[in-house]
């Protein structure tokens, strides 16, 4: 049952020292200039607004850039399984948080294993909780060791997924919490991640409006017992400004704001948010030629469609392309204009995900490159540590 | 820059033996009673119809079951990509057709030493072509070596993808096939991709009807030059008896027959079909609740939606669930009926995948059990062998 390590070969595809021209297709390249701007703009601004910030992980997925997110400021990481964390935990990252809740005791003594190894490495590991079933869990596991997992009570902000409604039911989970002598009620955990994509600057902002008032309910049903909320930690790339702005969010999550991606450039950009640039590309090559389209070897095995079909870099001497679903293994390229040309059997395409975290799911590697998609150089090869990471 | 073979742990998520209420979670669960029913019922299908029968793996990506499909009378597998025919000769696979466009110098390289490596072995490689720019490189590639690879001229049945047009278009492109030596015309592939999902059978019918039109015309065209088209192949499972009916198609590529998934479930059954049922499944369970609708730990990093959300299989006990989408991590289950009753955090919820090819694509390994998905036993762990090939 031992895996053949048969990854290796497709790292060949690209080579640290080729220009960007020579990288097998279809490839997922990250602008390492775009990206370290957009990661020293987000860094600049927390540090500008005296805030904790903890990128999410689940969307770049890599170890070597978690490490590097902590070097330019960052608290720690979040990610959303237990199986992300340990696998960041193997390569060096010290400090991690699991958005999410977790429930199966499998998981759960894994949980209790890797947190009590971070704590003796001087790091530690949270976890979110939002029923009573995840409580009790998670205290079973963790055994009789003090104050050895930090636990963040999720309460639900307005997106309808997980998380406790904010009135009663969040005291008397946090209740929970403090009866337990090995977890340390850390906290709340607020994000409204259908915030994120919806368009319009008003929408985002009311709908933090709302987040924000559900977090006052739930502090307050807190802290009227006597017990403080020292931490109310959440948002996304689409809403952080709001959230800060309200006062009431003391660490930001942010994942996609390093590579961005098509969906995020379709929203109206806030009013004081960093102006982060897109950074990961799919770099493709026509394969075929029809009447009036071009076929490419990226379909949706190398970019996710979740939040729509990929938009085509306009590069120098191309006309604008529009890309249709041509399955998994092809995407259809249209010129967008009638008197537009074509590319040719072999010539470059390159595609800006709709979604960032879940392309990168697709991938063993990110090619990091440097001086930009037509005239860089490979760089780096980013290791996908969590690719795959299900559990 | 050598991987870590970190997958080896997410293996023993299931061990051999294990009952599949033990199965970590989320999980692509493969029912191997109803896979081999399915494909004992192909192979019977192809008997009686003396045909031949070549599985696409795209859809399962395991070299195991290519080798089973083989074992149980296939003349071999196609597959999209030159990654994925490496990674499956070097599993033992030696029949593969790769049934796409390669134009990539370096990818060109790698097809004529596999093709010269089956070959040696007794084995074979084909690979499809529809351009003037693939031929050249490809014989290029190939070098002096006589009629060393199979060689499909691919032509455009109405998908308007890949394709050369079925009129003079296909013998301008055989005659430059045929002057190479290195290359061995082989046939016509002729594959109508959309014509697999159209719902009603009547509409596959006509869809097919007019793919059938353009075979004879492409036909004619090559054998009014003297040059005898061997062999015609093609045909997915949700088409293949209209294909064979027309007496054109000599091979069918049929891939998702194996596991099926909620999309074929939803087309009309075609007359004279084998009743292939349901057999991957991915094992999810509720981690949280709230008011109205639970939420399960499966969310698309777990399965692929680009064919819609996914059934949730109905189970003993189990209220019908309807599921929406909770972004990469969660499924949000509701009732169907005003009176069902939600699982409870900790159940398992099994899900049918939109479509099964990406979504297989998204796991390390497939957990083959027997005896079903609430009372059966892991009998073994299937891996993805060309899992992420993307090029």
């Amino acid at each position: 049952m031992k895996p053949v390590p048969e990854d290796a070969p497709e790292a060949l595809r690209a080579l640290v020292g080729q220009p960007v021209t020579q990288i097998d297709t279809p490839a997922a390249v990250v602008d390492l200039d775009l990206m370290e701007r957009n990661l020293a703009l987000m860094a600049s601004w927390c540090r500008v607004h005296d805030l904790r910030w903890r990128p999410h992980a689940k969307m770049h997925k890599c170890a070597a850039l978690a490490r590097q997110q902590i070097a330019a400021g960052a608290v720690g990481v979040c990610v959303q399984k237990v199986s992300e964390a340990a696998a960041l935990a193997a390569q060096g990252v010290r400090d991690i948080f699991i958005t999410n809740e977790v429930v199966a005791p499998a998981k759960l003594a894994h949980v209790a294993s890797l947190a009590r190894i971070l704590q003796g490495l001087g790091g530690r590991l949270a976890i979110a909780v939002d029923s009573a079933e995840g409580v009790a869990g998670l205290a079973g596991a963790m055994g009789r060791q003090e104050n050895s997992i930090d636990v963040f009570v999720e309460i639900d902000v307005g997106q309808g997924r997980c998380g406790v409604p904010p009135g009663p039911a969040a005291w008397e989970l946090t209740r929970r919490v403090l009866a337990q002598p090995a977890l340390r009620f850390a906290g709340l955990q607020a994000y409204q991640g259908q915030a994120q994509h919806l368009r319009s600057a008003s929408e985002r902002s009311a709908a933090i409006t709302r987040a924000a008032q559900a977090v006052r309910i739930a502090r307050a049903e807190i802290e009227d017992q006597g017990v403080p909320v020292e931490l109310v930690t959440g948002a996304g790339t689409g809403s952080f400004p709001l959230e800060v702005a309200t006062g009431l969010w003391g660490e930001i999550q942010p994942g996609s704001f390093l590579f961005m991606d098509a969906d995020y450039a379709r929203n109206e950009p806030l009013p004081g948010t960093p102006r982060f640039r897109q950074a990961l590309y799919i770099r493709s090559q026509v394969i075929s030629r029809g009447p009036g389209h071009a076929v490419c070897d990226a379909g949706h095995k190398a970019h996710a469609i979740d939040s729509g079909l990929p938009d085509v870099l306009l590069t120098p001497g191309q006309s604008p392309l529009r890309y249709a679903n041509g399955g998994d293994e092809h995407g259809v390229l249209r010129c967008v204009e009638p008197d537009g040309q074509l590319p040719a059997v072999g010539d470059t395409v390159w595609l800006i995900p709709g979604h960032c975290d879940p392309t990168v799911n697709l991938y063993d590697w990110l090619i990091g490159v440097r001086g930009g998609p037509n005239h860089g150089v490979v760089e780096k090869l980013l290791r996908v540590d969590t690719r795959g990471c299900m559990t």
